[in-house]
C-alpha cells in the first residue's frame, strides 16, 4: 500500500462540516477560517515509542492519548478546540494498529468537534506528532503568568495514578487487577480538561496542564508570576485516586511513596489553576458544569518556593523533582 | 543539561515584536492574533533521518531545510508565513549539532518573518516536526482544485537536482566536485518560494509544492482539478540546472535519464501551479518581482493524464511514478 493510499483509507474522512475549516486533508495547506475577536491557540507535542508510550499499548488508547495530551493543552489555555494536523512516522504499514490508532483518535477528536485537518506519514520509527489549534476570545486565554499571592491553588481531576501504573509495569510494586486496570486506563487513556477549561474562563488567573509531574509543572506558573506556593499534602495525597493503601499486595505501604506520585508523577493531563478566594464558589460551579472533579490543595504565596505542610501544620522537606525527558 | 535548559538555550529567543504573536514560547499554547479578513493556513511535515536526510548532512543546512519544505507548502497555498511549531526528537543531547541546527532554522525563519512560537522536545530516534501558520485573504488561497483546460502550466527554479545529489551519494553516477556541491546544495537547502506565492495570488488557478517528483505532484493537481496536462519534454529538460551531459563522469549522458530527473526526482521543493494564457504577461512580472526563475513548461488540457510531448510533437511514453515514502 503506498503513503497516498494510506493516508486516504485510514486518516481521510470527509471534509469537517466546521465553519472553522475551509479546506481540510488534501491540498498544501489546511486553510481555517478564524473567528473574529478571537485570538488562536496553537500547541505541538511529539510521543516516541518507549519514552511516552509501551510498544505493548492497545493502538485505540494510543491513538486517544496523542490527541488528549494536546488537548489538554488548550484546557490550560481556556481554549476551544478547532482542528489539529496530525504527523506519523511508522516503521512498516500495520493495517490492524492503524485502524485502531484512527478509532481511537477520532472518537476523542469527534468528541471534541476537533477535525484532522492536514498532516504528514512517513516511514521510520513510531513517532506521533499532533499539532492543535484552538480558539479563546482575545486577551482571555489563561496564562501561566497569572497567579497572585492569596489565590487559591487547585488541582483537577485524579493524579498519580499514570505513575501507579507505569511502576507496576516496571515491576516496582504490584496491585491487583483491578487497580492495575483502573491506573492503567488513567495512564493510556487521559481525559483532557477541555470543559473545565472553557468554564474557567475569566474565573480562573493562571492554568497549566500538569503533564511532567504537579509540582515541576506548578514551578513553572510559580517562576512566570514571581509568587510561591503552600501545598497541604494531607489533602494533595487524595489526589490519588488508586487507593494504595489497601491494594498494593508489595512494596507500597507507606505515605510518603504515594505522596511522590500525586506530587512528582508525570503524565496526568489534569489541570493545576489558581483562582482568587472570592471566587471559590464560581470555581466549584465551573467544576460541576463540567462534570470535573476539583481539589483545593493549597493557596499562592507571595514568598517564593513551595512550602509543603501536613495536617498538623508542619513543613514537610521538598524533595521532589519534575519528571524530565532528558535529565 | 535538562530538557528545558536545552530548549532555552537553544530554541527561546526573545518573544517576536510581530504583530501576530500575543504569547510565544513557554506557556502551554503559543497564542496568535490573526488579522482581520485573513484566513490561517497550516501544514506539517515531518524529518526522518535516513528518509529525509542523511546522517551526515551538516545541521545548519538540515535547520534550514526543516523550515523551507512547511514554507514551501505556505508558498503553494500563497501564504504568508506567520509563525511556526518545532518538535524534536533527538537521541542525545548533541549541543555543537543543536547550534547549528538552531542557526540554519532561525536564519530561514528570520528571513521570512516567521518566529518560532512553541513545540516539544523529547529524546528518541532524530524526527524533526514542524508545523508552520500562515494567512490569507479569505478565499484567495491557491488550491489544487482550480486548473482549467488551455490554463499554462509553470515551474518554478530549478527540478531535479536534488536526485541527481541523491545518486551521487549513492554512487550510481560520479560528478564533478563543482556539479556535485551545487547539486547537493539544492538538496540541503532548498528555496522555498514565498515570495513567488504571494506575487501569484488572484493570478495562477492552481498551485503544488513539487515534493514527491514534478509528474506525481501534478497527479494531484490535475485530479483535483479534473483536468489533463502536456509537458514538453525539451523544455522540460531544461528544468534541470546541473547540465549533466558536460559534467557527469559516468552512467549518465543520455537525455533520458535527465528527464527521469526532472520529472519523478523529488525533494525540489519548487512550485508547479496554472494560470490562464491571458495573464502570460502578469505570470513573467511576478516571476521578476518576487526574483524567481519561472519557466513554462506545457499546458493544461481537458483530456485527463499528462502527455509527454518531444520537440517533433512527438509523444514519448510515460513511465515516471511519484516517489512515494511507503511504495
Amino acid at each position: 500500500m503506498g503513503e497516498f493510499d494510506l493516508i486516504r483509507r485510514y486518516f481521510a474522512r470527509p471534509n469537517s462540516a466546521a465553519a472553522s475549516v475551509s479546506v481540510g486533508i488534501g491540498d498544501d495547506c489546511a486553510v481555517l477560517q478564524p473567528t473574529p475577536g478571537m485570538q488562536l491557540c496553537v500547541s505541538s507535542d511529539m510521543l516516541v515509542e518507549g519514552r511516552h508510550c509501551l510498544s505493548t499499548v492497545d493502538p485505540v488508547r494510543l491513538g486517544h492519548k496523542s490527541l488528549a495530551v494536546n488537548l489538554s493543552d488548550l484546557a490550560a489555555c481556556g481554549a476551544k478546540p478547532l482542528g489539529f494536523t496530525l504527523a506519523l512516522s511508522l516503521p512498516h504499514v500495520d493495517e490492524a494498529w492503524l485502524a485502531g490508532f484512527a478509532q481511537g483518535l477520532f472518537a476523542l477528536a469527534d468528541a471534541h468537534g476537533c477535525p484532522l485537518v492536514g498532516g504528514d506519514t512517513t516511514r521510520g520509527p513510531l513517532n506521533i506528532c499532533i499539532t492543535v489549534f484552538g480558539e479563546v476570545p482575545t486577551g482571555q486565554a489563561l496564562l501561566r503568568s497569572g497567579a497572585r499571592a492569596g489565590d487559591e491553588l487547585w488541582v483537577s481531576g485524579t493524579v498519580g495514578d499514570a505513575r501507579l501504573a507505569l511502576e507496576a509495569f516496571r515491576g516496582s510494586l504490584a496491585l491487583t487487577t483491578d487497580a492495575f486496570d483502573a491506573a492503567r486506563l488513567r495512564m493510556e487513556q487521559p481525559t483532557p480538561r477541555v470543559g473545565l477549561g472553557l468554564a474557567l474562563r475569566g474565573i480562573a488567573t493562571s492554568a497549566i496542564d500538569i503533564s511532567d509531574g504537579l509540582l515541576g509543572d506548578l514551578g513553572h506558573v510559580l517562576r512566570a508570576s514571581g509568587v510561591g506556593a503552600r501545598i497541604d499534602t494531607h489533602i494533595a495525597i487524595n489526589l490519588i485516586a488508586i487507593n494504595c493503601s489497601q491494594i498494593c499486595q508489595k512494596s507500597i505501604s507507606e505515605d510518603t511513596n504515594l505522596l511522590d506520585f500525586v506530587l512528582a508523577g508525570g503524565d496526568d493531563y489534569e489541570l493545576a489553576f489558581t483562582a482568587p478566594a472570592h471566587q471559590h464558589a464560581a470555581v466549584r460551579a465551573a467544576g460541576v458544569s463540567s462534570g470535573t472533579r476539583i481539589t483545593r490543595i493549597g493557596n499562592i504565596t507571595a514568598a517564593s518556593g513551595v512550602q509543603l505542610v501536613d495536617a498538623n501544620g508542619q513543613a514537610r522537606p521538598d524533595l521532589y523533582a519534575s519528571f524530565d525527558h532528558f535529565a
